[in-house]
């Protein structure tokens, strides 16, 4: 951490930031500059609240020099990781393979969930998604079939052999989702629900972490980080679409996090061009680009009738679609050294 | 809602789009234009999922006339909705009065938060705020003092008839927090977590939900609408800040939700100008801004030794700052008409 | 400057920083702290592009200690700026008095301008604005009426006293605006036309530089450096509210940023909620709020018949809720211990 | 355009509202709702400011049918549009070649500039950038070699072959711009000066148009058509990032922006990973992930050492790392059946 004095600070505020700096641990190293004097505080606290610098009389701001996440940071482990979707089973992060991961946005019945399950096995895919707890902003939509939804997702399982992943929405849904899901998603509304990290973090299960809609890559990490240090190593991150002031798009895919993320931490990446996006014509272009970007996978959202979906209709894509675009992620993987 | 058609769109694909509106339970009425041909689908069907139809071949868009939440708005209620923060106690939104909440970020510890306390109620204020649970972004931080926290406040309480308000970070907090605090708080981040929103619906106290950073008033009020229809109607909405490209701030105080919340829905809305802005030598400005466009008061984060503090110390405001300001408030508050 | 070195940088890496520091003519202070090593690189050379060290072998990131403006900063001139309209006329930040500067988007024809010129004045105004040249998004719409609008505005002031602030859209209108008006306006999507910004800077007359729609507040400020630097130190600042996510407006006012850059700029600093909101209903209280929050004046759009405005009909008010605003700016401004 | 009716107005607004339209030359259909009565205006009418209405009592809002833009829009031209970057010269938008621009980010000495375009030409790129004027954040930086630096491109254009793409800052450049480059460069700073836009339109080279870091897709195919509309259909999009509120990147590359705008419009798009990321590290994935996604093609900065570079640094890669790249995007395009 760096203190930056203010250009006309005293000594005695200067000596007071001294003591406030060696009081909390670190050492500090004065600079006397042209224009500022700098106090250079060393030492790995970032479990310490520094803020509180910045209200000491004479103090300019405070300039963070380590990031705050750690355990999900490469500075802690190099190699990439590896996350297997279940004991033995695909993996998500095994640097060659592209993981695929599709499904209807929500469990809607029994047999179009069996056929849309068939049809990801079918093309290649590794995953099965789609919601039984839906989290809907408005009060009047379609809520989810809740545990109904679960037994059906793992019924397709027993079928395909595909991995279940689905969302918990709260505390109280993180056991019953583990009972009958491969992997717990927690969603992009509640990337900063400390407790649900938490619990999630308590369970054995990977994790999908969607990325907040306003989330800097910091507190993605830190979300991440969360659950990790509650005893979850196995975070699989997803880039979803960001808020921002563009409207021909629900969000805008900020797909450049995928190699930002990759710099920094050990976590695997994954893409979602469907909320990414929130139009199923801009899907399959944008799922070539996670792919030739880096991404370690997608996670698609597809129904056999998107027209009468009961959620999200807009961009889901057909089944036909996504046997189309499968192969097209086969080659563009392989253009990237990577299979499906 | 309007559905418009593609340039090039067909006579059956036009039937088609007739025939799902009518399905909806809506009446169609087409217009055929010089370059476009739209159906205007008529009836109020909130609760009904339109985007399907946008899905359908030869449609280029819809766009909804209704907005989507009903009864947080004025078409059902025209009058400004007063809240009482407890039976008989002082109410928000009341036309003529502003109202002062002021407190610790986080309840540190009881002599502390009685200091604090006293201080609210002498210089006017009608809520003492203070976390006991505390959503810090990073799990190295102070997570708050938990249900010892809320005794604190309840004790507060007693000794100064002051509101507390505080807040619920998941569903089980809920009961806990209701027993102890007059107002439950939704935080930012929980703004769209919808079974905390359903939560806080179905017991009594009022409710002081805070936007999400990235959320638009549409979802504000939507929000709001989830509480609402839980059974609750005690809502006070309270504005504090967004998340923007700006980065002098930590967030930006988007004040002008003040008076476009007022044309279109009768619940009372506060300004919170230490997280909407972050800084100490930001809040009293951002406070007297917010008075004089219209809000129903203000919450505030004050602290006798901010330097000290264990969460947000760079933005709480000293008490002597605090009385100051409170003097300032009443003064523009006179100026357009209203009293502390 | 700090230069941050990668967790496993080796000594040859960090030899080569220290020289690429040194010679940029900096001096240079190795820390090695428990994770990172530092090198803070100590000098004003401000003009220096410092981003090549980002580049260099082993380097994590640069962070910047001094902002890069420094003309328009307080630390270069502590006491706020006041700057005269015109000689020996009206000022603007003049510390206690309130700025109001008034007129039509676009000047229409002589006698609406008149009467427009009449209003402003008998309110307490001290400024009329109207555009001559209108940058507009599309280029079917109206573009003004060029020279004939000048003129019109010169009449106006003769018969008023106003002082005139219109726009020039490109260097070449700047020799014609400056002829005829008394402060030559940069509109928000001119704020880094770098060439017109110089163009501006070497006239004499004072310069109202709006803030660009996603620019940041150090941007704002080197775009004045920029003017002044060319050798017109008369810069008046204008927010006009920022791009974002929200839509209930067609811009977000961020008036945080009046008091931020009260706090490191001697500039003064004003506001328009016209642009700032784009709606007649939400300029009243994003004035007042302005004056509360200590901008030291507004820019007002007035029309005497919005509704047949050839320009910004929806966001312009009419001459009566004009007149009455004013009023109340009188009111806020003397609760915050101002005047009109 | 549908006028929304507020719920309680009168009968006379709603006679005044269609009376209104009908003055516009629109002829009008009012449909009574259930909650809402509307007035749909048919007719196309884009250059008339409808805005007008939205102020007229008894209306709720204005919803526009017809997009803004017209001879830039498929509706006019539905065939993808192949723009020669000279007479017989290599063309961009023709469907199955992509094609790479690049070239340092200012000319800085004809030496550099002649090493850099045989490297591109040699590695299959059809044209060569770098600035001759810079417009610089701020006036401490280096301006770029102004004619000099023009010369210096055209030489490097009779050595190799390569299409010259340069920027013209302002009005008073074009002439000159014209006189030496084969394309004229519009920067993100510029996309809304509309002087400029008109004088680049006024004359027949090729324009390359680079989005406003905070333009819609709507100003941005805006801005192409006052290019169109001064008498050049010539032009070349190039999206270059948006700002938002991400800091791991100088800005957010918005890369959905190339299909939806390829769903609109049958102008070319091109991409800059470069300003698009800030980051030499993250412009290769970007790079690929725009072939992927849809581009025509990318417009890349490179330089020989990239340490020492006059401007942009950080973010220019080295001509080894070039090399590679053009061999990575040979490959992706394949992927997509599109050649270098």
């Amino acid at each position: 951490m760096i203190v930056v004095m203010q250009p006309h600070s005293t000594t005695e505020q200067l000596d007071h930031v001294v003591k406030l700096v060696e009081d909390m641990g670190l050492s500090s190293h004065v600079i006397v500059g042209t224009n500022r004097t700098v106090v250079a505080a060393v030492g790995d606290k970032r479990m310490v609240d520094k803020e509180a610098i910045e209200t000491a009389p004479g103090v300019e701001k405070i300039v963070p020099i380590l990031s705050p996440f750690k355990v999900a940071s490469r500075e802690v482990k190099e190699e990439d990781s590896s996350i297997a979707l279940r004991p033995g089973g695909p993996a998500i992060g095994a640097r060659d393979k592209i993981a695929v991961i599709a499904g209807p946005c929500s469990v809607e019945d029994r047999s179009s969930l069996l056929e849309i399950a068939h049809a990801v096995k079918e093309a290649g895919g590794i995953g099965l998604r789609g919601g039984a707890f839906k989290p809907r902003t408005s009060p009047y939509s379609f809520q989810g079939l809740a545990e109904t939804g679960l037994q059906y997702l793992a019924e397709a399982r027993e079928q395909t052999g595909l991995a279940v992943v689905t969302e918990a929405l709260t505390v109280s849904h993180v056991p019953l989702v583990a009972q009958y899901a491969d992997v717990i998603q927690i969603g992009a509304r509640n990337m900063q629900n400390f407790m649900l990290l938490r619990a999630a973090g308590e369970q054995p299960k990977p994790v999908l972490l969607k990325r907040g809609m306003s989330a800097t890559m910091e507190e993605f990490l830190l979300a991440a980080e969360y659950i990790i240090n509650a005893g979850n190593p196995n975070v699989i991150l997803c880039e979803r679409g960001i808020r921002t002031f563009e409207d021909y798009c629900r969000n805008t895919l900020a797909l450049t996090i995928v190699p930002a993320i990759r710099r920094v931490s050990h976590l695997p990446v994954l893409v979602d061009p469907t909320h990414g996006t929130g139009h199923a014509y801009l899907v399959a272009p944008m799922t070539l680009a996670s792919i030739a970007g880096g991404a370690d996978g997608v996670i698609l959202e597809i129904h056999p009738d998107p027209e009468h979906a009961l959620t999200d209709a807009a961009q889901q894509i057909t089944l036909p679609d996504f046997r189309d675009l499968m192969q097209q992620i086969a080659r563009v993987a392989a253009a990237v050294d990577r299979v499906l």
